[in-house]
């Protein structure tokens, strides 16, 4: 028999004692959880990051996991912690806009409000609410409890009011959605909303990236547009890092219309 | 049945082969153990930090967990190492004051020379005992092997001269023990010490930051003064690096007194 | 029953969602899988830094495990992908010379090439083969697949150009192959190339380190040469930063001759 998988997403650092406390919590109540590492180097109090984080992440886990994701900067304010249904896996986030990303990706079923207390540590700190709730409500679901158990539904729930793109005449205009640690920029241009083209103009900071298929169809140094393996319009640099190159930042726009022939 | 949990904190980084290769030689004696990694970010040669983070994050490990603390500065020299017996958890480590911030808090039962070579790899190099005695020995523990078997009792052991605040009249003076990833710092004054107050006037670096119960009390970019999680005097800035806005240091003074009414 | 060890080394990043989503398809196809961080940590598209990596990693673990390696600058393009036996370990990376140093050292057995596509995932994207094609592949080897069914043999495969040291004369001329976390210096002079000495004389960039077996042979701030835990001729600072102290790359000379008594 296997162990739950429960996954930790925070903006803790790698180098902090608390995603080792969470840690200890968790395996403290149900010794056989496979705990996961997704990352600690959210930036702190990023809580658009995280949501884009968790939409990139999550999906690819089988249903049944559990995900708990910590960026929390309400921590202790009367803000809530909720329980959400990610199409069969479990995520415990602060109601403060990390599930935005899921949500429109059209996987949120469910939500509840953590309310029931014999499933928290018996004492709860001002300050750390992922240790002493969220830990210990992971280990209990991994231990049989229903997420029912766990306290009423919620009907709604705090959104980020992210930027979608929108066309304007042939073209479509987005924004830089997420810098990835190559610098690649990914755009909030998902493939669905794409002209039928074999080729497409972007540009992005006045550049005019190539569009190509993979990296490797330019040569090292060159900027490049594709379709990121998520299913977004992504700028590159081949074997290099668009963001420094650009000067780039979330929110800076993206422009892309079908190539001329 | 589940495996033993081997926790790993080291000042290695997260990016070198060193850490992968303690967790081969432990899953090569012991495939089922858990490894699990606290950290690998512990500052090079830092034993103080290592002490502190220690002692922040293995009370919250079950009893019958095994963890292994390398920050050996001294390794090949005839400084010792030990296996400590952490109210019901074992921690391994060379004899240079890593446990001293957990025996303060009381929960040094035993402490064990290691000497017992034949749960040692054959061959042991000068320069790396995590990999060649740590791991090891804590696999075999993870088999089943009793600490008694690892080598006789060890009567003392290595302490780090850590400061401790002291009272002066009304006020206590301690001092920053530890940054967090958030720049928050934290002292050195444990909650057990403060006078009874619904307030505090703590000053540290000239700053008067304001007592609140949480983070979320106060705007962001405002210095705060809390109970941290941990159950130590906190210094704070609100989304912000505390550390950072006061340039502040391990070992700058922290000054506590109620807050007048 | 344990599940298999499967272990992920990737230039991902930390704080990258690219690992968790691997991380995910392989608990999707095997919730038994035991899946380990080696590192994410390799600079970008750096295959000489993960040839490195893995050649000190691999072979601390055991027969049966099963390694996951993603530097991948030409993902996407006609490069294969391959699966070597590495003394009864597996390792799975793209054909760019991340095995190098292993089959240097005497270790692989077998290629294969990845080319049955029953064991990938349905869609395959341009840009991550990692998580379609590697992570599915070691899942499913976890499972029980044999690794013949998932390609040929393979009868070559791409090498790094590596330097190997030199004699000249009663000298030995190496270079700097790998910088550790530490700013130790690993050079590419292996132990079984020492003529017999009790110390030697080493040279590099100018400075001439005295010869220790441990660090702690010499006092805080001395740069010292010694044999690495993995066997080569290191230079180092005690408590210190050799590479910061001398400004050294991978690739700068490196020294030794007997020293004279």
């Amino acid at each position: 028999m296997n162990g739950p998988i429960i996954t930790l997403m925070t903006d803790f650092g790698w180098d902090s004692p608390y995603a080792a406390a969470m840690k200890g919590v968790i395996l403290s109540i149900n010794p056989a959880a496979k705990v996961i590492d997704l990352t600690h180097g959210i930036p702190p109090q990023d809580v658009a990051h995280g949501a884009y984080f968790l939409a990139e992440a999550l999906p690819w886990f089988p249903a049944g996991s559990m995900h708990v994701a910590v960026v929390d900067p309400e921590v202790g304010s009367e803000r809530r912690l909720l329980c959400f249904d990610i199409d069969g896996r479990r995520l415990l986030t602060p109601d403060n806009g990390l599930v935005t990303r899921l949500e429109r990706r059209g996987l949120v079923r469910e939500a509840r409000m953590l309310v029931e207390r014999r499933y928290w540590r018996a004492d709860v700190s001002a300050t750390f609410h992922g240790r002493d709730i969220l830990a210990p409500v992971a280990a209990h679901w991994g231990l049989g409890v229903p997420a029912a158990d766990f306290g009423p539904i919620a009907d709604d729930w705090k959104r980020l009011p992210l930027a979608e793109p929108v066309r304007r005449g042939d073209s479509i205009v987005g924004e830089v959605a997420f810098v990835d640690s190559f610098g690649n920029l990914l755009s909030n241009i998902p493939q669905e909303m794409l002209p039928k083209s074999k080729a497409y103009e972007v540009e992005c900071r006045g550049a005019r990236p190539r569009w190509v298929r993979t990296y490797a169809d330019a040569p090292p140094g060159e900027l490049v547009a594709l379709l990121s393996s998520g299913g977004w319009v992504e700028v590159a640099m081949v074997n290099g890092n668009a963001c420094r190159r650009l000067d780039a930042r979330i929110g800076d726009e993206v422009r892309l219309r079908p190539a001329a022939w």
